[in-house]
């Protein structure tokens, strides 16, 4: 048994301040427990692509979400527009496969790498992240891999 | 002129959705009147170390918040807690010096690449994610850097 099992889980991700790689931590479902969703019951995911490092995106997930994308490898954010689930890709079949998943120090965030299939970004390009911003003046940044419309069938 | 600046602010962003990296695009405070800020105000801000790609930390931003991170290439958060201006660094010395900030295609989340001096975590760890998930288990991915009592000056 994990020696951080028996905590409070509103003390659980201070005590794991102070872990390390060799400690045993509780299971997914107590850290799960404790992890501090917003007052809308959601946690913001941060996409990344596993090999080149670039971030793709963030979305929202449910803890339904969170727990469906660890026991499918799949990603599945929840949908703020649409108040329901979101599996990445449905629509577009521009899914994720999840590498890893993982939380930061405070449990309000989390980071996931994965291996997307084309753009992440319902504009078509690779990530959402293309209007750059200096003290005066933007840019955009990347153009569309696919065109949109292609993207939802709309062609 | 450029063409995207007549626009109402509501609009911009999906107008920009079919921008390209040659066209002029409107001023850095017509784009800021057009961010979408959460309902207190405040904006997602992702930080990537901008040379290894690594996912430092995530925390908001307000609008003056972000202004002052423009103007002075020096990263400024607003904390949730202190209710405050929070200048990264100015406890602990662990600055970062901003090298580029890019907007999503929603206009409501932001993507800072930046020069981090030492551990980006209050615990002494580079990177704020270090909680790794599996679909039963958990494990610690990495240890402090410095101990968080040198670095916030208790010992």
């Amino acid at each position: 048994m994990s020696r951080f099992t028996p905590l409070d889980p509103r003390n659980l991700f201070k005590a794991l301040e102070s872990a390390n790689p060799s400690d045993t931590l509780p299971s997914t479902k107590t850290l799960l427990d404790a992890v501090r969703f917003n007052e809308a019951g959601l946690l913001p995911a941060i996409a990344q692509q596993f090999d080149s490092g670039e971030v793709l995106m963030m979305a929202w997930m449910n803890r339904e979400a969170l727990e469906e994308t660890l026991a499918t490898q799949r990603v599945c954010y929840y949908s703020r527009s649409r108040q329901k689930l979101w599996r990445k890709g449905e629509t577009s079949g521009q899914q994720q496969q999840l590498k890893t998943a993982t939380l930061d120090c405070d449990g309000d965030t989390l980071l996931l790498q994965v291996d997307q299939t084309g753009p992440a970004c319902h504009t078509g390009r690779r990530s959402c992240f293309y209007v750059s911003l200096s003290n005066e003046h933007a840019t955009i940044t990347s153009e569309p891999l696919i065109d949109p419309a292609t993207l939802y069938g709309k062609k």
